[in-house]
């Protein structure tokens, strides 16, 4: 496993755990400037801006783009929305592609509204991905499925675990091409007594491409925005980042916490000078 | 799958379902009043009671006892509490007997305070079930372990999917005596990608002891007393209840709901009423 030790440049910052309090180009100069080597801004910061000289400032700054977050959701109730949205994640892989990104983070969706068909999601999921796996190739933007919790399945992401991500990826490509992989958050997956044995078959397939930490807070008092900083709660952070390195991941320790009653209500320089001393300290 | 309608004979009411507000007795007397087969009592109602007297005050009022709730946590921090917790179980299992149920409800545990370590609280489950199940086959009283959501892995059960419990049943009782087996509640498991699968395992392997119901309400306000009535959230209850009967299930259909700010706050007679309307018409 490597030292995070005065390594901060395998560090990265996604821009939500500073709670969106700045504009982007302040937020990559706070990022920069905190020693970190990468960052994963999310789409809403880039909204009214050129994707091309957001991208030229993360650069500049001397940063990479460890994802870019994330899809719009797949499901939906009639065909037309569905494309729809086909087509908004179409155009947020092409904003992908110009920030130089690592991989485009797919939150792929829940079930749409009135729906019951847990099956049917899925497949809507599969299908979509299809699609927009043609566009992300011809783009050079690997797309990461973020398996999310399964407390989110109904509303946020019906792909609840690695294992089922890791099907999705080999149905969509059979030839393990490096096109579509995961986003594996700590958040989500701490608890899956498959864990080490699905971070080794990602590994062995190429499907590792985002690694993102913070902590499990007992009690959490809200399911979406009470996400803990490292070290605050019950998760063996070092003991899951031996196993995803052993399998091969060496793409960067990505920060993400929604916090909303207490990191985001603090400076984004405190909430830096934290996570940077965290992932030296604990992770 | 069996047709629920005027049969609420095959249906249970697990107690907390209606907030524990009267006694065991006059609980008793209402579920047997609305024409329910079978009741799940807790341990917090038989505290001053002698659990002879409830069961045969429940067997007089024509029931009979679908499951006893529940089990005290088993991981501890230190091996004196471990044996005390043991303790606790062996004289509720006991009870469970006295009450003449057919499965002694086992929530696991989670995380024992200040640890990380979820494999070693595995491995205490492991161990402790070992011990009391031994106890339990000595009083006929099947152990049914309840998978419980992913999201309560930290404090209240490290047990969260179905392929888990049965690899563990399997661990504990290689033979299929019939001593060891599932408590599945749709709450806990109905976003597995690998439900129905596990569901066929379970019966083949004969370990289907109990089956609950409720519904995942969206969105959820609190991660534990937030549950709804069947019918009233996104599960497909029907879907469900028919491959757990097709994988063998004959047991009671128990409605289990911790509802604090709704279902708690209403009459048990009206809740009950509901249960049966519900169970005959949604589920």
């Amino acid at each position: 496993m490597r030292d995070l030790n005065k390594r901060l440049d395998l560090c990265s910052i996604n821009t939500a755990t500073l709670g969106y309090q700045q504009p982007i180009h302040e937020t990559i100069e706070a990022v920069a400037r905190a020693g970190f080597g990468a960052i994963a801004p999310w789409r809403r910061e880039l909204e009214g801006e050129s994707a091309k000289q957001v991208g030229r400032h993360i650069r500049d700054a001397g940063l990479f783009v460890s994802g870019y977050c994330r899809s719009s959701y797949i499901p939906a109730d009639n065909e037309t929305q569905f494309m729809a949205g086909i087509d908004d994640n179409r155009r947020a892989i092409d904003d992908a592609a110009e920030l130089g990104a690592r991989c485009f983070v797919m939150v792929v969706g829940g079930l749409p509204a009135g729906s019951k068909d847990l099956a049917a999601a899925r497949q809507q999921v599969h299908d979509g991905m299809a699609i927009l796996l043609e566009h992300a190739s011809s783009r050079d933007v690997p797309l990461a499925i973020e398996p999310l919790h399964p407390m989110y399945a109904a509303d946020r992401a019906c792909i609840n675990t690695l294992d089922q991500a890791l099907e999705l990826c080999d149905a969509l490509d059979p030839s393990e091409s490096g096109s579509v992989g995961l986003a594996v958050d700590l958040y989500h997956v701490w608890w899956d007594p498959q864990l080490e044995a699905q971070l080794t078959r990602a590994g062995k397939e190429k499907r590792l491409f985002g690694f993102h930490v913070c902590d499990w807070l007992v009690p959490t008092h809200d399911m979406l925005l009470d996400r803990g900083m490292m070290g605050d709660g019950v998760i063996d952070i070092p003991l899951i980042r031996n196993w995803i390195e052993q399998a091969g991941y060496a793409g960067s320790v990505e920060v993400e916490i929604f916090s909303r009653d207490d990191w985001w209500k603090r400076q984004p320089a405190e909430i830096l000078a934290t996570c940077a001393e965290r992932l030296q300290s604990v992770c």
